[in-house]
């Protein structure tokens, strides 16, 4: 019998999975704007989130939240982080109970820094939960090109049969049980696409980029693990691959942040352009008081927040990394004692 | 009281090394060719391997082997694999006892596949070992920029002492006391860089790349700790930092073989070109057998050695690595049960 799947939110990456889904399984995308809806169900287009794209034909789509969520025996949530909790609490009534329940989004909530599972774990209590997350940018995705991402679920059993559902053409789906360490990992790889991009920005070259990269991956694992985490889904695809992808990337926002502070601009001048927000520039002083609470140095995190919020030059940060006191290579990571 | 050191080998590395080195302590560079020696003592140059570079003026060089090895507190080895045995064997009747030798050489011996510290430890029986390793490109180093490395010797209270040696300016030295995981990591890193410049070589995006480094390094790591190295090593700067800059860098010669093979050319039309082979086409076939002797699973090694020596296409051999079995993504790796 088919697994129906349902995918709340019709922007590049909600329309994206949904797209990959459509390939295996009758799938419906919810949009909240009637004409995005409309558009995905008869012309098979998103033109404002996907310019030129051509999606699945058989993906519908619809604004009525209660009529996509009512077949769903999958709910995959493609809503970004600030939305996520009330889109959950809207679909809630109609969702029939047992229905796994995955999330797209990365990031904390505002305020309770909450993860994106923790909230589906209290909105929903008894639905199986899970996150897809790695190095995947939608448009490349789209266009056919390889690529890998990570089904985070505790329950193995659940987690292998969805893989399937997701896997489509060079698009692969691997599993890992650590739920948390994949969120914390997608909520801090943006502040360190900061700092890396501050280095494309200083102009350095590729050994700086390659440490700053390298360690930045090492204050995520330390922070990710203190939080429950484990250490080796900080060097897989959810943490390493999804950080490289994010630094190497001309289309991220966060890097592009970061290069352009590196250039000597100022945060204002940079957002005011953007006309949009890079999330790590929000998440930059949730991840520095988590640190703080949890006790673990975070040298580039703590620069990338003088560098945005305290008026200090992105070249006197790199110069202040570099000053610090000598150390063992992976002090406070991982469980082998030193 | 000082700690003289002597370096042999005047390539690029090696010199850079020395004049790093210059910079703390009294160093004596040790060149084969007598032209190199005379450059470097009388003129703080050396034009053939780092045409336009000053070297410190403090820094001293010769021929004389005997000459430069009797007044050694620290030997550094910067020979390339293929000679590192002949130089130590040479160096070995004017060492004094107790003195710590560092290799600064990447690869294994050919025939016997030993590393770099198995052959100090043969030759030189007694005397601690170590090697320093990362993403250090010389001439971004001689430049002066930010840089990172890590000194992996079992001893830390000797690696703690040496450590202060190699820190200069921006160039910053972490302990490590994972000896064989560095020297493995500093191995297999080549052949990967091979398949990402492959990647590269066909045009594929970033989600594509960022996929197959960490891909590749999951596979360094299950050989790596397989063979006694510590998986949090391969996520460090002998690892994944080395890796990021090989994989990144235009000077790249590994990851420029691979480019031009996703281009469709030949192996022997590559070699020709380049007047010199990259160390991953011959280790390659040495770390496949590894691989197959220890009985791991190494999928990337696997098609990079398709291409280069059993005629596949780089196009093949990237719809032959999507086409792999669905499986957990951390199968193989660390320590945890799954």
């Amino acid at each position: 019998m088919a697994i129906r799947c349902t995918v709340l939110g019709a922007g590049s990456w909600g329309t994206t999975v949904a797209h990959l889904l459509a390939h295996n399984t009758p799938t419906v995308l919810w949009a909240r704007d009637p004409e995005v809806a409309a558009e995905v169900d008869e012309k098979a287009t998103n033109e404002r989130y996907l310019p030129g794209a051509e999606l699945h034909p058989s993906l519908r789509a619809t604004d009525d939240m209660a009529a996509a969520v009512a077949s769903a025996d999958l709910l995959v949530v493609g809503v970004p982080s600030h939305g996520f909790r009330q889109a959950i609490v809207d679909a809630r009534d109609d969702l029939r109970p047992w229905v796994p329940v995955i999330s797209l989004a990365k990031g904390l909530e505002q305020g309770t820094r909450l993860r994106m599972t923790q909230i589906i774990d209290q909105e929903l209590p008894g639905h199986p939960y899970g996150m897809l997350t790695g190095p995947n940018l939608a448009r490349e995705i789209l266009a056919g090109e390889a690529a890998a991402s990570v089904l985070a679920m505790a329950d193995e059993t659940i987690s292998e049969q969805l893989q399937d559902l997701f896997c489509s053409g060079l698009f692969r789906v691997y599993t890992n049980p650590d739920v948390v360490g994949c969120e914390i990992a997608g909520s801090l790889k943006n502040v360190i696409a900061i700092a890396s991009g501050m280095a494309d920005g200083l102009g350095t070259g590729d050994n700086t980029r390659a440490a700053v990269i390298t360690r930045g991956l090492a204050e995520m694992a330390r922070l990710g693990t203190a939080m429950g985490g484990h250490t080796v889904t900080f060097g897989g695809l959810a943490g390493l691959g999804d950080l490289l992808a994010t630094c190497m990337s001309r289309q991220s926002r966060n890097r592009h942040v970061g290069e352009q502070l590196g250039r000597g601009r100022t945060l204002d001048e940079i957002v005011t352009e953007m006309h949009m927000v890079a999330e790590g520039v929000k998440s930059t002083p949730v991840v520095k008081a988590m640190a703080a609470e949890h006790g673990i140095e975070m040298p580039i995190v703590d620069e990338v927040h003088a560098v945005l919020y305290e008026g200090r030059s992105a070249k006197d940060a790199y110069q202040g990394l570099l000053n610090r006191a000598h150390v063992a290579e992976m002090h406070g990571i991982g469980s082998r004692s030193r």
